[in-house]
């Protein structure tokens, strides 16, 4: 059974996921063991996965068959378990529950060779509602506090598998960003009784300097002060603390700008590896005056991993300015 | 002029590091570029750092000459500019200020093929007095509120150069993780009056699962919920929030037991690559009877990156006891 424990110093909150199995020297392997072989996300090869939770399909096809154009599936290597009691409790002066929790995988086309960059608008956002289906399901599952929705793409940001793929994880805690986004959020709304993010908005309309892209819905810029060179976010233009609470045309609008972002990204960088996730409220808190929903993408272009993680500090060599303005001219086709 | 520029919304610090003059595509060109040529580390290549802060000689040799055991130079690529004012401002919502600081190098040996878990415990002391004679030194200058020391051993833990070194940061701010850290265990002694740190070292020694190594003075743990696999924390067992208020003596048995700990990670994990970083307090707060400065030793293992710098949720394969058992048991030789 995998462990939640916490870190007594600075309260995160770990997965120990002794289900992986995985043993010093075997990370790397791991991986290559994958790569060879028959793609267990691809059309046809269905019963490589567990059965399918969620699937979209066109022409009425039986469930764990060919003829669909998105699956979600249990991932095979699940951090968490499902089932069971959390069962907190203290070991001394630590604390720890047990790792319950759903790990699912988003296939996202039954296409090898697809990227999310190269799929029609249609497909994306087919994408966002399977995300958004999957949610609202897990959601009644009162042991969950947190929904992470999140995408690596490329090896080298972490994806095992090079099967356009995205991943869920549903956690009885709140991770440690997203907790910390809601309280500065809170922090600048009990002080300025505005939404921080929604004034991140007017200012970037303002200057236009850090845009990428816009359309009536939607907005793409680098932030002020971005760890990672490069590093996107897309907001909402329209306030709301849950990503499942957007409006049919809203995920119209955020497939189109999304697609419109990952083919400038593709060509300013050169098909780069990237990691994009969903930030939307924990539950179970009233964030709906101060939390606002969005995306962020990281394109992985150095590899200085370890020093951020140790220190929590970050050196950025390039102006956001700058990158959006490299972004902001790039062409998408 | 690089700028320090402050998200609004977790309130976290990074450095816009404009004068490096990195673009896109060219981060992984710039690494392959320094490794031919010369390396400007070794003995007889003097004249290719800029002039020498503090050496080490022991025959009386000539500044920037041969003759050193170890080497203190500015770093050539500043993220920080060391002359200037701090120049706080505003820019609508959003706060920066100049990207003023030290960002020095330690070279740590003037041989190209040495290693820190190759020297001798003499030797790695020695390291330990530089750092304590450029914090004494920097402290002096009242704009900086934090030193960052830290070593990246490897090219994929984020080395430039092969040959052995680390590196001091001098920050007019306090990076997120020591502020967390701090605050962390000031809640903890407020409520319990007695320090976070104290209390694991004595929790460590009753359970002894989690420890790899001890004498007198210092322990290697692996701590209860490592955000890494074989992540390894070096506490002192005297209480002190300073890394520079160490006694010779804890200098002394910190060597050996760092040395050790090297041996094994080598031994144990196939000489991986690794990031260390020294914890100790931030200046101007009195922090003295709860912060407990330590050293976090991370091996690169996973390249999972993206994910955890996005989220800050760390999912571990690998239970710090059976990491703990593993060093622990792993030969010296």
């Amino acid at each position: 059974m995998p462990e939640l424990r916490k870190d007594p110093v600075t309260g995160r909150w770990v997965i120990i996921s002794t289900e992986r199995g995985m043993r010093p020297i075997s990370y790397e392997k791991r991986v290559k063991e994958k790569k060879s072989g028959q793609c267990p996300f691809c059309e046809g090869n269905e019963q490589h996965t567990p059965p399918e939770i969620l699937a979209y399909r066109s022409n009425g096809s039986e469930p764990n068959s060919k003829g669909w154009m998105l699956r979600v599936v249990p991932n095979k290597y699940p951090a968490l378990q499902i089932e069971g009691e959390l069962n907190r409790e203290g070991e001394g002066m630590y604390d720890k529950m047990n790792g319950i929790g759903a790990h699912e995988v988003i296939v996202e086309s039954p296409d090898h060779n697809m990227s999310l960059a190269k799929m029609s608008e249609k497909h994306i956002e087919n994408i966002f509602w399977a995300f958004r289906d999957r949610v609202l399901d897990l959601k009644r599952d009162k042991r969950f506090r947190y929904i992470l929705i999140f995408k690596n793409e490329g090896e080298s940001a972490g994806a095992a598998l090079e099967h356009t793929h995205s991943q869920l994880i549903a956690l009885p805690i709140v991770p440690k960003l997203p907790a910390e986004e809601v309280a500065g959020s809170k922090t600048y709304f009990n002080y300025k009784e505005r939404c921080v993010y929604c004034d991140i908005i007017r200012q970037e309309k303002d200057e236009g300097t850090r845009i990428i892209e816009e359309n009536p819905d939607f907005i793409a810029v680098s932030p002020f002060a971005p760890r990672f060179p490069f590093e996107t976010w897309i907001l909402p233009k329209n306030h709301s603390a849950f990503f499942e609470d957007a409006q049919k045309r809203e995920y119209e609008h955020l497939s189109r700008l999304l697609k419109i972002v990952l083919l400038k990204v593709d060509r300013a960088l050169d098909v780069p590896p990237y990691n994009m996730i969903i930030h939307s409220s924990p539950f179970f808190e009233s964030t709906q005056d101060y939390y606002h929903w969005h995306i962020e993408l990281i394109p992985t272009l150095t590899k200085v991993a370890g020093f951020e993680w140790g220190t929590g500090f970050y050196i950025n060599p390039t102006p956001p300015e700058e990158a959006a303005r490299f972004l902001r001219e790039a062409p998408t086709k």
